[in-house]
């Protein structure tokens, strides 16, 4: 039996998310689908490091799954990547020892968020893009995000469906914002992230853009541990797991 | 009565092309299922500076239509882009003279060909960019191009159901290569251009990328005056539509 981990790439929109539920097809099902049908009918249960919402992407996907198959570790790879939809591929596949485990040995993250800041949209990033017609104050947001950086408990930015039973501490290592353009890219590095949380980070962050809050009102939301007090869930389709980190 | 010209943009993805036709829906439409919505059920035409293929997208189409409505022209914009689909919009709508017409007053077109050259695919490029993993000779297809530029009759580069009756004799004044890490940008810019003669050239380009064609062959296929002689026709999902001129 060997244990293999893969890097997996996904364009969420098709999808009702990563993990199996009951309405709407899933990246899970998918990948489980290809394993079963490589498998000759047995079934394969995937791990993810985590699980997507409906509309969100990653880059940077993690998953491990064991087999008895004894494919050349380069077929792995050539073979997902060509039974796979369209939509969703595999960007490295590799053995790991058997108490590899893609959820739980996660050491951190890394999101991505991305703004499309015109009054024109762009028909061609609209699944990829949260497009904001009006002017965003990105030195207003540059300061609100180092009041995100550092150890803090994100109750305030989790959302109350979010079955985390433990503490919401969390490190945050990089909250950024950079211009390109009329593009805006959120990167988020962190020990680990609350359900809806980076999406509550950038809609709040996005509040402080507006001028509707300032940069110094973050430590007071932080402070609150109550998630009313924290701005708008922002869309799924701009997120991005970029990446997922591991010792 | 006023005659309005517009400048549009659409992703072809998901329309059976741009122009009315039997069987799947049609950025043409679209657009007039809107203008007729916006003139309580009144029939609008709308005419474009030419029809694109399923598939095919657009940066910068040109339509016209008369319309007896008296909206201020900067409503006109966004009414129709509010109107329309996420995947057609509306740049510019501006009022012209009741004798333009956007077929038959085109001085010259310019298209864009886009391939993302990758042993990887990039699945967020799936819809927009022709994938193609060997290596490409750019150089070889920098020199070929030359061979395009210039007067020439393009019936070797025209599809055999083209319903052109009169002269396939079309003017390129410019048709080049650009690399740009993994995309590679085909750029052509001339006086007309024949039903599927981007994708022809394109198609017969990448043949001299791989080998298989020399640059040289070039003016020998033009000459033949015979579709036969060149290359495989591009798929339409890297083809865009990118400018119209006019006077």
């Amino acid at each position: 039996m060997q244990r293999i981990r893969c890097i997996i790439q996904y364009d969420g929109t098709n999808y009702a998310g990563y993990q199996v539920q009951l309405n709407g097809n899933t990246v899970q099902e998918e990948l489980e689908k290809v394993l079963t049908k490589m498998h000759k009918g047995r079934r394969i249960k995937v791990i993810a490091s985590g699980r997507t919402d409906s509309g969100v992407h990653a880059i940077g996907q993690v998953i491990h799954f064991d087999t008895e198959l004894t494919l050349p570790m380069e077929n792995w790879k050539r073979a997902l990547a060509t039974m796979l939809p369209a939509d969703i591929t595999v960007t490295k596949a590799e053995p790991v020892s058997s108490d590899f485990h893609a959820r739980y040995d996660t050491t951190g993250k890394e999101y991505r968020y991305f703004i499309w800041n015109s009054k024109e949209p762009n028909i061609f990033k609209r699944h990829y893009y949260y497009h904001i017609r009006k002017e965003l104050d990105v030195p207003a947001m540059k300061d609100a995000c180092r009041y995100i950086e550092g150890e803090h408990d994100f109750t305030s930015f989790c959302s109350p469906k979010s079955d985390v039973k433990g503490s919401k501490v969390r490190t945050i290592h990089q909250a950024s914002v950079a211009q390109r353009g009329e593009e805006l890219i959120f990167q988020f590095k962190g020990s680990g992230f609350l359900y809806n949380m980076v999406r509550i980070i950038v809609g709040t962050l996005l509040e402080v853009g507006h001028h509707e809050r300032e940069p110094a009102d973050i430590p007071f939301i932080i402070e609150k541990e109550n998630r009313e007090f924290a701005g708008n869930t922002a869309p799924p389709h701009g997120l991005f797991l970029w990446k997922v980190d591991y010792e």
